[in-house]
Parts: structure tokens; sequence; C-alpha cells
């Protein structure tokens, strides 16, 4: 096993990585930022190195990131999520320096970071996937061919592109005329490659996602399905395991699925395939996510499988300690991302100092913050702080503990998506199990609530005005 | 269903009690003595009402709490535990000014408070029970008699003592001719009767106790064992569901054995019988407590059973919301009663102000905590000021998070027993699930542990040290 493993990265996965190094007995080095003096991260760690004043240009040079790992005498380092987690380089440097990369090999990486390579895989392994074109477009008049073959909508997508830039939704043949040039255009003025490709629209789909784990000696394995239709811009805010609109035949297909996928790559550590779920219950492969997903906890939390852990026992060279017919699943899990942002401005970012905070807790509660009383959210980074799961045996008490324990925890300083999740939970159609991607969008009038004061400060305000009222 | 409850206790359990109800959507009303103004549990529940000046006295008015229930417009009132909880005075209150008692029926908290009238149940339903006396003992010689059958070493014990008072332990003959008139008199000053019994004196006993929930329709669950037999002068320290030193023949015998003895006693609600388990494996009764436990939250986080919530929905008439095959446990949980003591200093309690507390978080770990950063530690009460409980699948893993969870939980301003507990973690015997309520006892060498400064203060201190030697 690992003596020492250097954790790339920040915040609370950082955090989450930290401890289970210190669960398996393995030394955690934590690489800091100026900006990251304070955070938590730092503190918990058993060494910590700065990596300079710029807050992100540390966390993205994989190269003294490795110096670090080296200096310090690692053998293992974790990327986490984000930052350099699916950028084959980070993977390829940490084998010439001989620091296990604790992820996927560097080509199965490149391999799914593309688009029509992941695509094509996929395809010639049986996995269904959203209609559209093999490859590049060739012509205007091949799209259009196409898209009557397949159906409108389409989307227009840069095979080189991402962060939901590149991307046309055309409703006929008509926008698909005018789109064609712009996307092309777009495409080579932003990513500096013309290349496009067409797909099926897949209207209203609901996200579902297989978590899965391999080992190097042949072993793949599932862990059931994420339901992660709760998104806003394709950000994810809420995440559910099991799914609640899944029936069990559903789950076991999706599962089967995932495992071929991960098979099909020669996969190796954690990783995840995501779906699109259609309206007729037709699953079409997405993507797959070659490291740890921010919900991971949902599915540790269904099936008490630690997969960080799970992570660093591959990594290591140990078979997965278990086999398929070993994980189970009970009740539900959800897990809010809490963000520091206003949900009644446009999800603003609300960057700055935490005056207070109390953690949430009681049964069926799980924290992984980034958080403290005192600290200053630096404005370089993600908005999301902290991350609240919460387990009940049924979907009823999962939704039900999940508004409490909103209640419970407490932030003051900065705004946060807490009371918009409580808006959520107790919306009809999210409450009857009735959710997809389009949730967010279609109910704009979730953040019409009221914050009000909290009680204490309500109390001490109403306290105020009467003593100016008696002149006391 | 109820609409609102009082909550008639104070720290942790208040808050948990407070939880339950929210996530039932119904009101909570909590009650404070002055010294509990900036309480955690005033905070959490929707009212709060002034008990007083005197710190524990408003808390064992019966009178006075009910009045408070009735004026609020409370239709139901739950105990916690410690104060009156086990007080059947309380529930005949309640009863008459119409507020559903969480809990028992009067008379069966005062058969159960009763040693003779409980042991005498016990027998008469075939539970089996320590060997000892019929009931109390007539003369002196009769004990001698009675001794010798049973064998040596026995226990004198007063019939209406507690607390560890009016309890001698006699290994011959010659010590029980000494001590017989010697306890006689102790029980008299002590509690003003006389009477005595004799029992035979389970030597280094594990300490088995089984959940049992029953609901007012004749349904009598159990929801497996807790081991608690890691203590401190008859005080629970850790407790752990399930025992990892019982087989799984013992666990369905010990649960049978709890289900029987409910039913034997018309037993409504949640409840524990606890049991000693000597070294030739024979369990005996002990005593049934008629009320929630402290370390209910092993069993809660093992089986996913809200037991608080079923308390609520039994007392208002529901069937339990779970038929025996419907209950399942999995993995193992632990909870650590962190008390506000110095165990360096023979567990002196350390009352005073928190300057700084991060609460442990990450998988696996549940927080039950009455306090916060700033939140000033009163001296009247209890000194369990939080309760970690963590899980997970397997024995060595749920020891290794309990030490990283230990580890996470920083508490500044006062001494608790986090670094204790640490020191029981690596213990060989205890990680070999090998331990009986000695253990403590038998280890003094477990407080040798050397505190030091938490890192970060230690970090600032070598910087001073350093700046003061370069004259900086």
């Amino acid at each position: 096993m690992f003596k020492k493993i250097l954790v790339a990265n920040r915040g609370e996965i950082a955090v989450r990585i930290v401890r289970a190094c210190s669960e398996m007995g393995i030394k955690s080095v934590a690489i800091y930022a100026d900006a990251d003096r304070h955070a938590l991260h730092v503190k918990k760690a058993d060494e910590a190195y700065n990596i300079g004043a710029d807050p992100v240009a540390g966390y993205l040079n994989a190269h003294n990131i490795v110096n670090i790992a080296v200096a310090a005498g690692c053998d293992a380092l974790h990327p986490g999520y984000g930052f350099l987690s699916e950028n084959p380089e980070l993977a390829e440097v940490c084998a010439r320096r001989g620091i296990k990369f604790i992820g996927p090999e560097a080509d199965v990486i490149r391999q799914m970071g593309d688009k029509i390579q992941a695509r094509n895989a996929m395809i010639n392994a049986g996995i269904p996937c959203v209609p559209g074109s093999d490859g590049n477009l060739e012509s205007l008049e091949a799209a259009v061919v196409l898209a009557k073959k397949i159906g409108y909508p389409v989307m227009l997508k840069a095979t080189n592109g991402g962060g939901g830039r590149g991307i046309r939704r055309c409703d006929s043949e008509k926008e698909l005329l005018s789109n064609y040039d712009r996307v092309i255009s777009e495409a080579s003025k932003a990513f500096g490659k013309p290349e496009v490709f067409l797909e099926k629209c897949v209207v209203h789909p609901r996200h579902i996602e297989v978590q899965v784990l391999a080992d190097a000696h042949g072993n793949v394995i599932h862990l059931f399905e994420r339901d992660c239709s709760i998104q806003r811009r394709n950000q994810k805010l809420i995440e559910i395991a099991p799914s609640p609109q899944l029936t069990q035949a559903q789950r076991d297909y999706i599962g089967s699925l995932g495992v071929k996928a991960a098979k099909a790559v020669g996969y190796e550590n954690a990783g995840t395939v995501e779906f699109l779920l259609d309206s007729d219950n037709n699953f079409y492969f997405m993507e797959m996510n070659t490291r740890l997903q921010v919900e991971h906890t949902v599915t540790e939390t269904i099936t008490g499988v630690d997969i960080v852990q799970q992570q660093i026992r591959v990594a290591a060279g140990l078979p997965l300690q278990y086999k398929q017919s070993e994980i189970a699943f009970r009740g539900f899990a959800m897990e809010y991302r809490i963000n520091a942002e206003d949900p009644q401005k446009d999800f603003l970012p609300s960057f700055g100092k935490i005056t207070r905070y109390y953690a949430p807790g009681g049964p069926g509660v799980r924290m992984d913050a980034a958080i403290y009383s005192g600290y200053v959210i630096p404005p370089y980074y993600d908005s999301m702080c902290a991350k609240l799961t919460v387990w009940a045996l049924d979907w009823e008490g999962v939704i039900e503990r999940g508004r409490r324990a909103l209640n419970d925890m407490v932030v003051y300083g900065v705004k946060t998506t807490i009371p918009y999740y409580q808006q959520i939970m107790l919306h009809p159609d999210f409450r009857a199990a009735n959710f997809n991607t389009s949730f967010v969008e279609q109910h704009p009038e979730l953040t019409e609530y009221d914050v009000g004061l909290p009680k204490e400060l309500m109390a001490a305000a109403i306290a105020a005005a009467i003593a100016a009222h008696e002149g006391i």
C-alpha cells in the first residue's frame, strides 16, 4: 500500500481524499495557492506545500505538482475532480516520474475525453448512443440528409467543444441551414478547430449515470446509478441515488451497460458512465467521466462502499474489495451542492467571509464542507463550498430529512443555494419523483422565496424595535 | 398525528427530538433554564419557554412543564433521557392534562423502576436473571445459605438503592458476614429503607442491550443489540451496534429475549432491555430502561430506522412502520460520548467556553452536538456535550473511521474525552473485539497520552519562536 499521497486539488474534495488517506493509515500532502492559505484541506492534510501567488495556475501545473510529490516522498497522486483530473498529461507525467496516478491510464482518459472517439468506442461495444453522424460532418448536404433520417430537433456540436459553447439546437431544416456555418465559425474561433458533428436532440431527458469500479485484475463492478436531473445550465445541483424514476429492471439494465462500457475501454479505477433517458424510456450514452465525481457521496451512502478508498486500493494493484453480488443498496440518498451563490440574483456568486457556520447533524446527515466560521471564500474558484448528503429508508423520508437538514445548516455572511433547495423539496413534481433536466428552467418561480432574517437576528431586531418604541 | 410536541429536556437529546419533529412536520417547543438561554436546543425549536433561574429545578418540575405544554397548545410531550424521563409522575400528570406522554404507561415505568418487581416480572416471563434472593433478604442466616448455594462472589444491594450506592461485593462468607449490617445501615441512611437483596456477582461481564419498539396494537419488534461494555464507573463511554462479540445465534437469542421481556410487561413505545453476558456466555437480565437511550444512534445507523420518529408514531396510536422481518442491519456503528472532561485528571469536568469547534464530516460520520463555536458549557449539567457516531461496512473499517473522525473533530477551549478514545481505538484487545465492562479500569495507561499543541497553534508557536530567534 502507498505510504504518502499527494492530493492535487483543493476544497471539499481535497478534504474528502485526506480523510480516506487518514482512515487507511496513509500520509497525505496538500498543495495550496496563496489564496488557499487558510483553506480546510491545508489544515487537515499531514503536510502542505505552497504552489504560488496565482490562485489557479499552480493547481494546473502538472509538472510542478509532480515535482512536489516526488520531493515530498509521495508514491501516489490523487487528482480529485476538476483541475487536472481529466488531463492525460498529468497521468503521463506521474508515470514518468514514478508516482502512481490514482485514476485510469492516460490513453483511456484521452479516448473518453474525445467526444467522437468515445462515441465510437461505445457503438462498437453495443452501448446505445444518441443517433447522429458517425464522426465529423462532411458537408451541409450530409447534415440535412442525416437530420431528416433521425428526425428533428437535432444538435449541431463542435467536435472539440466543451463548456456549453459551440452547440446549437435546430428544430427544423431551416434552422439547420442557418446554424451550420455559424457553429463552424464559432468552433473555429473558440476551439481553433472547425469540425462539427450532428446528434439527435433528446428533449427533456433525465440524467442517469452509473458508478463503476474496475481493478487491474479485470474485475469491473457497478455501484448502481445516480439521478442528476436537477441541473441548471448543465451544472448539477441535486443528485440522488438510486434514481426514484427507474424501475428495478431499468436499474439492472443501466448497471450492466455501465460495466459493459468500462470493460469495452479496458477501464481501471473509478469512473462514471453518463446516460440520457428520454421520455420513451430509451437510454443513450452521453459521456464517461474518468475520475471521481462530486456526487460520489450519494453512492457511498446507499451502498456503504468507500469509493475513494477503493480508488486507492486498485491504484495500488489490489483487487476490488467486493464482488458485484456483495454490492447492495439501501434507502435513498440525496446530495445538495451548497454553492455560495444568490439564486435570487441569477445565481450570482456570493464570495466573502463566513461570519458563522453551524454544520447540520443528526440522523442520516453527512457533511462534506470546505468552510468554517471565519473562513473567507476566495473569489477565484468554483462557488461550491460544501456538500450536504442526506439519507433515509424511503423517498418521502429522504425529502423530509433533506428539508430538515437544509434548515439545520446555518451559513451567515454569504448567500447560498440552501433556501432555493428548500423550495425544490416542496415542489409536488419533485416529491412525486417526476422531473427531468428541464425542471429548474421550467420553474423560475422557485427562486421567489422570502429569505427573511435568521430567527436569532429577527428576535434581536424585534427586541431592539420594542426598546426603541418604549424609549428604553 | 400530533401538531406540536413539548421537548422536556435540554442538550443534544432535545436537539435530536426537535429534528425528528421537524422531519415529521410537527412543531416543537423547547424549555430552558436561564443557564441554557444560548443552548442549541433553544435555537432549533420552533418555540422556547423559560423555566426559571435555577439551572436544574425547572427541568424536574413535572407540573410546570405540563402547564407550559398545555398553554403552548402542545398535544404531546417527549421526555428524552435523564431528568423526568423515567419518572412515572410525569406520565401521570400528562395523562391527566390531556397531553400524550411519548413513552410507556406510568405503571410500566414504575414496575421496571423497582428492581425487585422488574426481576420478578422477568423470572415469571422466563427471562434469565442473575441468581439471587426472590425479593428482600429476611435475615443474615438466609443470606449465608443462599450465597453458599449460588456461589461467591455475591452482591449485597439496597432494594431501593441507585447510583452505585448501597452496593457491596462479597467474595467470601466472611465478607458477607461483615458487610450485611453495613449495607442495611447504608440503605437506611441513604434511601430511608433498610431492605436489601442478594445477587450472584457476574465478574467482568459484557454489557449487551436490546432495543425494542412496541406499539398500541400488540406489535413488538427488536432492532438488534448494542454492546456498551466500554464504561467507566457504570457510565457508558463508547457503544457499538451490533456487538462484535456475539455470534449470530447469540444475536438472534438476545433479540428474542428483548421482545419477550417487552411483551411480558405489556410494553409500549421504545425501550431497552439490558443484559449482562458472562464469560461462560450466559445472558442475565439486568434492567429495562423505559425511555430513549443516549446510544440509540448506533441502532439507527445500522438499521436505518429513526427510533424517535417511531416513538412519536406509536404514541400517536399508529402501528409500527416495520415488521420484524423488514428490520435488517448493515455494517457496524460506534458512538463516542464526547464529554467535557479531562481524562488525565480523573475525568474532571472541564466546563467553559468553546473557543472554536469544527464538526467532523465525510463518509460514515453522524454528529449529534449541543455545542458550537462560542458556546459556553454551563457547569450545572452532565458533561456530555456531543455524540459522534461513525459507521462502516466492517469492524476494522469502523475503528479506522472512528479514529479519523475523532481526529477530525476539533474542540478548543475545554478538555474532552476525544484523545482518550483515540487511545482506545489503538488498543489491541479493543481492536480484536475482546473487551468487557472492566476494560477501562484495567487499562489506566490509556490516559497517558501526549496532547501536545493543536497543529495550527504548533505552527504558530514555531513561527513565533523562529521570529524571536532571528530578531524579526
